[in-house]
């Protein structure tokens, strides 16, 4: 007998059939005689409506406030999938995040969890109860009710099994698993049995919407086993772990998009020490996050720095590079958001050199022009046109998993 | 400078308009230059739909999960207020009934306030902020959130009012003041000025719903001054205190009427010591309220006792006496729910003895039937057929109000 985390996110408690359906999975894991932790993300339209609300009566509200609206979604699917476990017949509590201890950083829609305190968990744990708690939220030292961001109840049940020593964290999607390369999108993309978390980790990065990159890091730090699976099939998910068992003939585990990328070339600056320096540092400063960076070759004294950056921080990078023209000195700064990026990802790349020859071949093959190119331990990415994007994924998944077959 | 307590009613806070009308008559007040806290009940739509929602997944829910539900109700509508005079500048924060430091005993659905933790109440008007506090609700000694049943949000006001020793506590409803009858019901009905403590819980319990009556008798036990007006009008409202100014030419402050009222009669009980200890203990043991009790003079050894309960309780009632048959004595037990509750209620009818023989005249003229009659030192009832109560209402309202003139 062990303890099991389970996460139910959005779309997985979105009515009540689906809500009966996830206190099933709960009570059915608790029948085999395993102690259920469950962390639920708030129905889908709950959060829509409470945030048109207030829309309407302040666009500008303040975070502390937001963060007291919207915990409020959690509340309510917890409370409405205990009720569906009591009707049941099984012994069940629902907890918010201050009651199962989710202690924060005062980082009001965006906070970090510093400690879980578990007392409460542990004495009805005891007792024999299903337990239910809030994600996305705790309180910080205030007492004031905090949200943890984008991927907050991915991390709320990361956290819960890492502190509980959970003998595994399942996250319940409306995905049945890490695929090669999104399924919907590219012809023979195949599910993995097994992933590492730095894997995972390049492929969050990357435009796999699946877990989010903070709960990853935190399942890696802690050396908490998740699974990803889907809470309407009930097949075995993909297992998210620290070693994988070496049964690929490939080295690529999978191949993703992202088309929320813009690229920004800043033309002729001195070539001179210090220019990356004072660009980048200017944006970090404004909280911009900076992905792919290249730099030229100099000529004639002065080089070129092109960078990519999410699409949605391109007005304030132009006005920043425009600012700070007098001091970084350059030509002009070129933007286009017309790209795309593509990866591939597979911990097996390390020691096989040709892996980023083999998906260049790819897309010469398919007549894909590359416009930037970007290599980790792990990964490598490059910046093709949007429109050539689909076609870029699909021809380097078929290199890879038709030369090689299967890799699970 | 004083410190004002203000609590607004579902209605009061439906949608974005009515809430930025309270955010009006709060930051107003808090502009004259007074420190403002605010208790607010969930938007009534809100609570509807939580119900639905609860009903569709667990008609048997427990109450411990209900209050973890309806408790997000009044978090949503204080956390849009605060929204609001946000978005009218001033310096606000919300708090839930934990924050707001409600402790109450573990009687979910109803639960009863213990004691208010002050402490952080205090900081945040030290800070000079606006506080809005969820009424309705708090929290008990395993941390578990609790609500405080019907009339719990006035409850908490009069609450937070007595241990901030606030100068007022104004409870802002969608009726502009307590009236010597219903005004949409009765012909010449006038808004009262002042009403005792005493009066107010006669008039509640007697089906003038405006404030429930746990909140009147705190406010009279902590000596709060309370004033009942609407958000809608900004006229002033009733004050409700310990003594009126005696400026009263009738000594009848109010008629009122209750329909939720059925009577039973037990019929050939033994005229013998015991009878009626047997059955309203057995009554008062499974929670039944008893209003009215009648008992006839006994005739050939045996006597009748008639008395009143709320019309929910009868089929409990009648199963009870059943029960209860053979041990209690009686031929049979008559129910009658065609039946109506009439009494007019002033603190100034103990000295007048003539109040009642005129209420009985009132009614005689008017043609009316009375079934019973129960007097006590400010309120004199009177239990008429259901369709004569409309008519006994305006009959007795004209009669003290044409023959005295104007109370106020």
């Amino acid at each position: 007998m062990g303890l099991i985390v389970q996460k139910f996110g959005g779309s997985s408690v979105a009515d009540g059939d689906r809500i009966r359906n996830v206190a099933r999975i709960i009570t059915e894991t608790y029948r085999r005689g395993h102690n259920v932790v469950a962390v639920l993300s708030a129905q889908g339209d709950t959060t829509d409506d409470l945030i048109a609300k207030a829309a309407e009566i302040n666009p500008k509200a303040s975070r502390r406030e937001m963060d007291m609206l919207l915990s409020t979604g959690e509340q309510i699917s917890c409370s409405l999938c205990a009720m569906a476990i009591e009707a049941m017949g099984y012994p069940v509590v629902s907890l918010t995040g201050w009651q199962a201890g989710f202690q924060t950083d005062s980082g009001h829609s965006s906070a970090r969890i510093k400690t879980v305190r578990t007392e409460r968990l542990l004495s009805e744990l005891d007792k024999k109860s299903i337990v239910i708690v809030t994600g996305f939220q705790g309180i910080n030292k205030y007492d004031d009710i905090t949200t943890l961001g984008r991927g907050g109840s991915d991390t709320s049940a990361v956290a819960l099994a890492a502190v509980l020593h959970a003998d595994l964290c399942q996250i319940y999607t409306d995905v049945d698993g890490i695929y090669t390369a999104d399924p919907r999108m590219v012809t023979g993309a195949r599910k993995l049995e097994e992933i590492t978390y730095d894997e995972m980790l390049e492929l969050a990065t990357l435009g796999a919407q699946i877990l989010h990159n903070r709960s990853v890091e935190m399942a890696k730090r802690y050396n908490v086993n998740l699974e990803v699976l889907s809470s309407f099939t009930g097949r075995p998910g993909t297992i998210v772990k620290e070693v994988t068992k070496v049964v690929e003939k490939s080295h690529v585990s999978g191949v993703a998009k992202d088309k929320n990328v813009a690229r920004v070339a800043v033309v002729g600056v001195a070539d001179e020490p210090g220019i990356a320096f004072k660009i980048f540092s200017l944006l970090a400063k404004h909280g911009i996050n900076v992905d792919l960076i290249l730099q030229s070759i100099g000529r004639n004294n002065t080089k070129d720095i092109s960078f990519t950056i999410s699409r949605g921080d391109v007005e304030v990078t132009r006005t920043l590079l425009e600012e700070g023209k007098e001091y970084i000195h350059f030509d002009r700064a070129d933007v286009s958001e017309d790209i795309a990026k593509v990866s591939i990802v597979g911990a097996g790349m390390i020691n096989n050199p040709g892996v980023a020859a083999r998906m260049f071949e790819a897309l010469y093959n398919a007549n894909i022009n590359i416009h930037m190119i970007s290599t980790s331990e792990i990964k490598v990415s490059v910046l093709v046109d949007e429109g050539d994007a689909d076609d870029a994924v699909q021809a380097i998944h078929d290199k890879f998993y038709r030369e090689f077959g299967d890799r699970c």
